[in-house]
């Protein structure tokens, strides 16, 4: 398997994942090597496992829900900072072997047999994201606050 | 909630939009205060309301189906102009609190609790969508016809 | 129906097909004639028929699921090279009438009614793809091997 997990790009980096990688660690080691203020990302490619949330606002946490053997038929997030570390938030869907479909915010993805591709587009500013304290939930912040 | 909703970046736009804001309202807003010749978009996070559409090619209308607090996965879209207004074509998923999914053409969208993301990645040249008589539905134009 | 197929942007190419184009057909063709080294892609709009596959790996190949009149709701994928030919690996997902959506790694797609828009960001590295031997499935190379 080749050791070259990404890719510079015009427009930012292409990354290829292959079985066993953990795309949060991937992508935030990719962060810190290449001191990336903020991107955008796409992505798609088989997954052995992935953890999907949904937030429950009472809780102010994410209920997780685990699937195995996934086609990831769309990943999209942003990769941004919080305090001094990457932080990567991201949505997915991913079909099963019946084509049925289940998808949520993504807690973690381990790639399984196969490959897992992602796009990235690096904006030029540093960002980072903030607990909105009333609803306990990260937010993108574009501006200095 | 800080009042800017958007970011120019060296590819585009990243706009990040929060709680009742009206995801097609903002697009709008931003393709007539920055001139947007046209533009492709993907984005993802919470939707409080979202509306669906299938079109129908006897009625030449969109069947509707509202759903609430989904977890939008993927928005995938375009903005361009139809008769001297902003026209955003884009369809979506969104996940559900037991990681269903469900998904069509965007007819509206609200935001919920948490954010949405959008980055779009502008085009110089300015589009038109042209309804196709032949079928009803709006087609984007690359060329002058 | 315009003859114009895609446009080149800043980033890439803008690409719209109407009923009964073949989106693997047209990405290919794209990729011969504007001698694509690599692109990133997004898409949706509406196929009249989608063929989603899910990889068998004891039989080394696709186990394929056919679905028609399907508003795609977001099409990811990358596009290269394997063997001199354009090589292409998507997945999407499409929503139905009844805004139930099933997804995969895309197979075939044929456009329906209306159109399909395909968003290309382009890489200026010629990628390939080469059969991983251990596990008889395509994996994009970003590095000499």
């Amino acid at each position: 398997m080749a050791t070259t997990k990404y890719l510079r790009t015009a427009t930012g980096f292409l990354m290829v994942l292959t079985e066993g990688d953990d795309l949060f660690a991937e992508l935030s080691a990719l962060a810190v090597a290449e001191n990336l203020p903020s991107a955008s990302l796409t992505g798609f490619g088989f997954a052995g496992s992935v953890t999907f949330g949904f937030f429950d606002f009472a809780k102010r946490d994410y209920d997780p829900g685990t699937f195995t053997d996934r086609e990831m038929t769309g990943i999209v997030g942003t990769l941004a900072w919080k305090e001094g570390k990457p932080s990567l938030h991201a949505h997915g869907v991913g079909g099963g072997k019946d084509f049925s479909v289940v998808g949520g915010h993504l807690l973690a993805l381990t790639v399984g047999k196969g490959s897992l591709e992602i796009t990235l587009t690096v904006h030029q500013q540093r960002l980072e994201r903030k607990e909105e304290a009333s609803i306990g939930a990260n937010i993108l912040r574009l501006a200095a606050s």
